[in-house]
């Protein structure tokens, strides 16, 4: 078999080493699920089983992939961000991208029934990725704030939106006429003034996205530490959560990945309130304890 | 909300147009599929039902995006070849390559349990994707020589190498020394010799892969053309397959991409004894008629 | 001295291999050179010292990479196209187009006192460089078009404009007004009706440019043949150019680059009446014989 | 003239811009000067006119750019580097090296006379050019250490390996063997036993390399200041090249790039002693005041 023959088409593939001593993101966002939620009846303006399911894929991208170092996650997209020193496949940008896409998107599918029940999952849902890289600890906070910042704007609009819709009796035209040119001050008051809603008392998973980050844990009533990846919905456009979380930014090649996290809110209020959001590198899912 | 005081992070992207009037391959590649054939107990050397699964998801590929003309598959890997002129997702590279690879991936998982069964999936299965131009004609017909090539040496090594396993009581690593060295020839004589196989009886679907090309076909007794995508399994490297199938390189932009078939060796025996794995563009999935 | 300590920034250089099997054009443009010109007076609407110098150059260039088949030139950019299968500097992008660019440019201040005698070069003149790939011949060829098009639709504005304004008496501004918005036929009536003049009768280095390429000609009296860089001043849209010149596009590997070329037109015309334009691959420049 | 044909052809060519908020370095580099001072006739180990040559070229390049910050050369290579928010040329990384480079080229051509004098200058010189970015303050720090350090190991062999010639007689081949294996502490002990040499003596340029910073500074003996870029021989490894001039590092969109400089030393030596080689952005080259 004349192998080595064709083997020289082999060179026509490019080389696609990234810069090194940069932050890398890579983002997934979902292909026309405007419609795919449709299909499947996601609840409106936001079905909480898409969210958990898009978090706990993340979680799985996160588990495998230990140089990403924090996630964030709304509406049908993910953005996961690599240490700025990682030699992950050798920086390879097409490896990395490709490999988080494609774990992403088998998890959605695999951890479907799981969220959904007894929904069936009609059609295969799929995700497009891209590669960016920041060289500051500047530029990296600025992109998930942009990301962040991208989650109110949408989802103020969604919130007030299908208020008309659903609440209002408008139509999906009437209320996009309705809305159009209006500032956030003024969907704001429509949600107070005609439907008794106060945004801001909205869950802070709809308005704030969700953030992931690895940290050590004491759980309650017990001596020992657990390594888990605590999903996070707050601000983190301010300097507070990357004052509390400084870890993020400053980690050192080597070190373990996991932060001992002291503060009592954090360790009361994750892991007893939002317990199922809690995700435990060893047993895949840890399911409400 | 400052949202253009971040926006700026947008400029961090870059552009990844592809050079115009070459051929595009898109070839998605199983992520440690060793390990994971061997949790899932896949029939060695090859396993039926992981092969049409391949394939199954190559054509839910080639459905969703037309301009692929030609796709070719063997063990974990698939490469998609989009026409020269494609102006899908504008030429961008990032785009065109992530959404095959997820859309790829997200149809194994979701067509496992159709080809499955029983066998639970335990974790989600992943691809990654590499893009790669090929400037001629000549090009791309030595690339899929290439990869029919590979599936030709590693299936003769497989082959032998689990007849010596599981007909001949050795162990992986005796077969490994075994065979340490050999040539073709020597595969083939121990085939013949010691487990009464002449290899070139094996199915061709393991010896030369899956093919997969549209087609226009006529139904058994019926005057109705049926667009379906074409499984083949047999030699392309040589001329004859590209005079039977002269159409798969000459497309033209604007032209229907289905092609009649009108030899009746493929009428019938793709039609009749293939009839499994021939996938109708409307019905997902066409069994057995 | 710590060397190795800093030797790491050398893995921020980027790989830049072009793709095999395609034509590779450098394409360098004179920086402001509308300015340049004025500052050393040029005469309008073409300065022959000027174009021979660009071409000069050019030649020089050719002499030193011979995987150049074939060189187009106008105004103050020249393109040089490198055979499919170079692999010169291993196909790196930046190292092929900064050395053709560097040596273009330093030729051209080299060679100025050559061609502009007593007028002294006030200030060192500079070139931007591109570097463009075409996967076909077609492609290639269209790409020459495209550049002497650019040269038809520019001499035939300059000409009339400085037409205009030598000859007759109008400002710029007042030749700029006059003709915006005309067609090329518009120009050619105003050229022949106010100025007497015959647009087809210009000199044709003037309305196709230059182009360079490798011949074997036989002198004039001489058994002998030389090899020399041609310079052509013809078109090169239509089918005869690549005709007559049908070695340009099929050169082998290994080949000699020079063919023999037997048209006593070419050997006469070219030898005799250009002689000074032809360029001996040994003797640098070689001036009228 | 049928343009619009042709101009899908300009569509072939690839976008390069280069990611924001990172160091620009373009780096020239003599192509085969080697054969190049040996036909010129350089003065060994160094030749001050081709070193102040290169100086000027570099300077006129920083003149043309005043993105450029600070510029490094040693033997035949120039590094120059631009500020990290540089808009020039809107990022374009060919337009950036092609610029840089070919005004590189054509300067060392143009003012080749200038420091020549009566060596004839027999064919033209020419560099390539590369682009690499550097993300951080600590990178492009190290990157220019590279080059001293490079400078230096450099510097070192050739002034031992030319004393051992030139005044010691032996052969190339015999003082290239005399050297092989050595360490930088041999070489200083053969300069200082057998030739009566203190290495850390000879001057700096040589063994420093020259560094161009844009100054202003106070004319001796007068109130006004003067934009100049100032060159210096100096150590820029340690931390006390950047305390003294910190604002290379730091400078801001929108500032004037030049800075007082008040040292008495910078003032006095360099404009004193080194006063051939300070250049004012105004007249070209200032010649001893």
């Amino acid at each position: 078999m004349a192998k080595s023959k064709f083997e020289y088409v082999k060179s026509f593939e490019t080389e696609d080493k990234l810069l090194p001593n940069c932050w890398i993101v890579v983002r997934v966002d979902g292909k026309s699920f405007h419609k795919f939620s449709e299909k499947h009846e996601f609840q409106k303006p936001n079905d909480m089983r898409a969210l958990d399911l898009m978090n706990r894929s993340a979680v799985k991208v996160m588990e495998q992939y230990k140089d990403i170092v924090i996630a964030y996650g709304e509406s049908d997209e993910y953005s996961f961000v690599l240490r700025k020193d990682t030699e992950i496949f050798n920086r390879r940008g097409f490896k990395i991208m490709t490999y988080i896409n494609s774990l992403f998107t088998s998890s959605y599918v695999f951890y479907w029934k799981q969220y959904f029940k007894e929904v069936k999952l009609k059609s295969p849902p799929y995700f497009d990725a891209r590669i960016v890289l920041y060289p500051t600890d500047e530029n990296i906070r600025d992109y998930l704030s942009w990301r962040q910042a991208d989650c109110h704007v949408n989802n103020l609009y969604n919130t007030t939106f299908w208020a008309l819709v659903i609440k209002g009796g408008l139509s999906n035209i009437e209320a996009e006429k309705r809305l159009c040119g209006t500032f956030s001050s003024d969907k704001n008051e429509i949600l107070f003034s005609e439907f008794n809603t106060n945004y801001n008392n909205e869950p802070e998973i709809f308005r704030k996205g969700t953030i992931l980050l690895r940290k050590r844990i004491k759980k309650p009533n017990s001596e020992h530490f657990k390594r888990v990846i605590v999903p996070l919905h707050e601000d983190l456009i301010g300097e507070k959560f990357w004052n509390t979380h400084s870890e993020v930014l400053s980690i050192k090649p080597g070190q373990d990945y996991y932060f001992n996290d002291t503060l009592p809110d954090l360790v009361k209020c994750q892991l007893c309130i939002n317990t199922k959001r809690n995700y435990d590198e060893k047993n895949n899912l840890k399911e409400a304890e």
